[in-house]
């Protein structure tokens, strides 16, 4: 497993392939997630790349199909742009705590995280290329190999056309200014900002302008949202949300479930995040189950990117619990209820996240550090 | 009171300005609302325009301001667009079932309707007129006149530039193949699809390339989303959510409210709506407030128009009350709870819609009509 360049306090939730998460604590450290933190989502081990030999080609409805190499891109204007990558299974282990989810990470909330990254536009490569009339999505193509004998495929997934057009999108060679980490897809990889982690297609070798969605495994069938009443025996893999656009999320990093704190003036921290080029408009969080609310101060608000969010909170001695949402640009907000949002593949639990924890006596102040 | 063309049933709300809305029923009968029941929203009188001395200024960051007459508009090519316009104060009145709002429209679920509207594109006005460095929005006004004395103001709105140069956003002349009536804007309308009923300007006289969001007072300080614990006394008018897109909303129409069915095969309906260039996704219907779903038939789905949602039941006699909400392309769902969403204007309620209803003994075949 090629796991060089990442933290060994990362909690991981499958060696191979390597899928990790960093801890509540870590996660928070900074708005700009370090190389070593960021989470790994892989579905198949890294593939090994000859750079020499290496060629994206750009095909499909295009007047001029494209063979480029490493050199042939890293001449394009480079441009960076900070986005925050998602998994679609985000906060699956609450859904699993309500109702179990089969064969699926159970990622806890930190199924997330945030970079600089730093390439060229997916526009720019496009234009070259010369997009032909009646195209309507981009098909990415990895290196990575899933399946067995004549099965055999690579990972994959699309974007419309519409966004790959945009100026966020890019073609990330490097993540945080540095080369991206092979785990992280080096040479290449597809970054589509507020789209679900899973279209940001690692080691990227080919690109397929085309009137469809991919037909890929993982856009066709996997990473889709099925409703409550669907399970595994009753779905059909040709209906379902081809999930894209992230939904509007939250959660509560501090305190963690069942930490106690000291009475007083107590923190409480969590990130939000939408999706598409909205941006989070609004974080509250209430402590009796949404009756009452107090508004959350954020962190710097732009598209693409989390906020951080920080309440400040007088508590008596006991027992709370405080539920958090957030709101985005297009008013929308999250739903209360996981139970009534469930569904059998748990992806997009963006129901209010819940943290119960016990506020203990005051800490006298001449036994308070510094 | 300029009502010409409207249909003597309409719901009116307000004569002087007119607000009016169609009845539940009338709103149901076509995807394509006819002209005389599309709801109508205003802030001040219709104004009387001179078609001959009529000039559409196009100003402010532009290379070379414009001054079009409509036979100039007329000329330029001319395009279509199905868009569903929504007020963000539609569904108020459940708001004001939950907690009064002061001095706002009681809009029941038809503050909503749904045209084609033929006119030209803004965006082929804005290239004629050539856009400069530094431009963000598109700030427009209309030719009614609010406010008394020095204080008189014509109405206005702006949207994001990005959004002012996609193809669906027009300058519109006609609606449904006839021309605009005066009460909806004649001779020049906005239609800004996927965003409040509000930024799409009637009586079109003026946009303005700028900087920063329009600082019209129906900008600036009316329609913005304001959280729960905010009212008229402690209300920041410089904060709050200036709305845009549309929120991802549903209503059910039929039965309505304390309606008595025959019990046998019954149908439910109503519609659905979402923002952006997101499209509706799925409507599900609940009669346990949201245990078990049942997933609706829909009408056609295409971005920017509300779609038409249908669920046939067999249901026993007796009281039943139904939920339903929509889930949409981003996997945004609706609120469960209004009284957790309330806010002092009565904007954006997208929370679930309810309906109690009865179901009465079955119709004998032989009495059922035809």
């Amino acid at each position: 497993v090629n796991t060089r360049g990442k933290h060994p306090d990362l909690i991981v939730q499958q060696q191979h392939p390597f899928n990790a998460e960093p801890t509540l604590t870590q996660l928070l450290q900074a708005p700009t997630t370090p190389n070593d933190l960021f989470f790994a989502r892989n579905h198949a081990p890294v593939p090994a790349v000859d750079v020499d030999s290496y060629r994206l080609s750009v095909t499909g409805l295009v007047e001029k199909p494209l063979e480029l190499s490493l050199d042939d891109v890293y001449r394009l204007p480079k441009t960076t742009v900070t986005a925050t990558l998602q998994c679609a299974g985000n906060r699956r282990k609450a859904v699993f705590a309500y109702k179990h989810v089969v064969g699926e990470v159970p990622w806890g909330d930190q199924a997330i995280s945030n970079a600089v990254w730093g390439g060229v536009r997916l526009s720019a490569v496009l234009e070259r290329a010369g997009v032909l009339e009646g195209a309507q999505h981009v098909a990415c193509l990895g290196l990575d190999e899933l399946g067995q004998g004549d099965k055999r495929f690579n990972f994959g997934g699309s974007i419309p056309l519409k966004k790959a057009r945009c100026e966020e999108v890019l073609l990330a060679y490097e993540m945080n200014g540095a080369p991206l980490l092979p785990l992280h897809g080096f040479p290449l990889r597809l970054v589509a900002p507020g789209y679900i982690g899973a279209r940001s297609v690692k080691w990227l070798v080919q690109i397929c302008v085309q009137q469809t969605p991919s037909s890929n495994h993982y856009q066709a069938r996997a990473y889709k949202l099925f409703a409550p009443h669907i399970d595994a025996k009753t779905v059909d893999w040709d209906k379902g949300l081809m999930l894209g656009e992230m939904s509007v999320n939250s959660s509560i990093c501090v305190p963690e479930e069942g930490e106690t704190l000291a009475s007083g003036k107590l923190e409480i921290k969590g990130y939000a995040i939408t999706g598409g080029d909205r941006t989070v408009e609004r974080v509250e969080v209430s402590l009796d189950g949404g009756l009452r609310w107090v508004e959350a101060r954020l962190s710097r608000v732009e598209p693409f990117a989390w906020c951080f969010w920080t309440v400040r909170l007088d508590l008596e001695p006991g027992t709370h619990c405080v539920v958090a949402r957030a709101w985005d640009s297009a008013a929308n907000t999250q739903p209360e209820d996981l139970a009534k949002i469930w569904n059998f593949k748990g992806y997009m639990n963006n129901a209010w996240p819940r943290v119960a924890f016990d506020v203990g006596p005051a800490v006298r102040a001449d036994k308070r550090p510094g």
